[in-house]
């Protein structure tokens, strides 16, 4: 963890915070924060700054925080996932705030098991914990946003444009040629949003609906990924071209 | 699983093999192979291919092979990394042997714990399946070679040059301006070293060491990832940048 991320309600105006419960046994156990030390904080969606320790008790820890005057920049990427087994995304979202996504947008697809979307690890009391693991890794406040989507072609043809305005757009294909740096570097891209299929791949209908509302296909390679490892090994390509 | 890959003392010279143990139940019940079936297959470290299904019994399942006669490249980029946690190392096998490496080269530093040494899974019983289930996954045969150095000094004055003779060499560090395509776009690299240090960092010293045995830095920007989210994210940056 490389800082701490509060909740902005968790912070008065004078800048007093306190750790309870599972952060503040974390603070003390695994960080062994003393009275008088500085640590790194961070307010969900808001700035970062250093905050003292001011008390360390079994109830809690009590800390002065003093922030940035600016909130970190939102990332520039986007994510459109067709919904992996509840496994792979359960590793999948600390990564996903890690690396740095402005949005996640899972949906189902004709390979996606319809019993994904019943599973705990897409309901916010799960995933947020994990993304909030990743943005403290990552040292970001940005919370991702979540949107869970069970019908595929209603949400590329009604919602898509609504939730990711005009960006370029990307689907992940193992037979494109072009790489995500090829067919970024001709373009002066604000935002991308970028598509992986299932497992085993989008069908014909869903490649052409994609193509239909602007993504572009790019590849990584004759080699085949399991889905976490390509959204990391994607993610990472994309924001390496955008920087 | 997106090609089955067999030891080369399982195939004989007619191209007839036979899958047991877990191969011939995971052929059974998970693939539900059937007499008359094509199967893509694969020799370790030799070449890729096609199989008929001529048996599907209890015991095993008989393959007859047609091999491609050449074998796939060996990946151009080489691992040096700081042996991470066991529960870290364990999930990173399949995924450096899916995105493809050559060689993988563990080490010991000031901030890696000496009981990871002692983990089951740096030894080659366990890591060897989980290096198989990765090149099953990319459909490739080149086992990455492994090796386990617990004396960092030794390693890199000693030993390196022999395991990865001259190459152009990179070390991860946050704080570096330059990233791998950047570095790398100057050169005409034929095989890339890559180092990852542990969680905590390298010490001064150890970069130094680096640093004077030819490793330039190379950098993501400024978040900081897990080990494993890093490796997967610098692999797919340096194979972009040698294609």
């Amino acid at each position: 963890m490389n800082v701490i991320l509060l909740e902005p309600g968790d912070v008065n105006d004078e800048g007093h915070a306190r750790l309870s419960g599972a952060a503040a046994a974390h603070a003390r156990t695994v960080l062994r924060v003393a009275v008088g030390q500085t640590l790194r904080v961070g307010v969900v969606d808001g700035p970062l700054g250093l905050a003292d320790v001011r008390e360390v008790a079994a109830d809690g820890v009590a800390l002065h925080c003093a922030f940035e005057r600016t909130v970190p920049e939102r990332p520039r990427v986007d994510v459109l996932l067709a919904l992996p087994r509840p496994k792979v995304m359960r590793r999948l979202w600390a990564q996903l705030a890690a690396l740095g996504v402005g949005r996640i947008v899972l949906t189902s697809a004709a390979r996606v098991e319809r019993d994904y979307f019943d599973a705990h690890v897409v309901t916010p009391e799960r995933y947020r914990p994990l993304l909030i693991e990743g943005l403290q890794q990552a040292r970001d406040t940005r919370m991702p946003q979540v949107s869970v989507h069970r019908r595929f072609k209603v949400l590329i043809e009604d919602e898509l444009d609504a939730l990711c305005p005009p960006s370029v757009r990307l689907v992940a294909d193992p037979a494109a040629a072009r790489s995500p740096a090829e067919t970024l570097a001709a373009r002066a891209a604000d935002r991308v949003l970028l598509a992986i299929g299932p497992e085993g791949g989008w069908t014909d209908f869903e490649c052409d609906l994609l193509a239909a509302h602007g993504f572009e296909r790019v590849g990584m390679g004759p080699r085949t990924l399991r889905t976490d490892t390509a959204c990391v090994a994607l993610l990472a390509l994309v924001h390496g071209a955008l920087r």
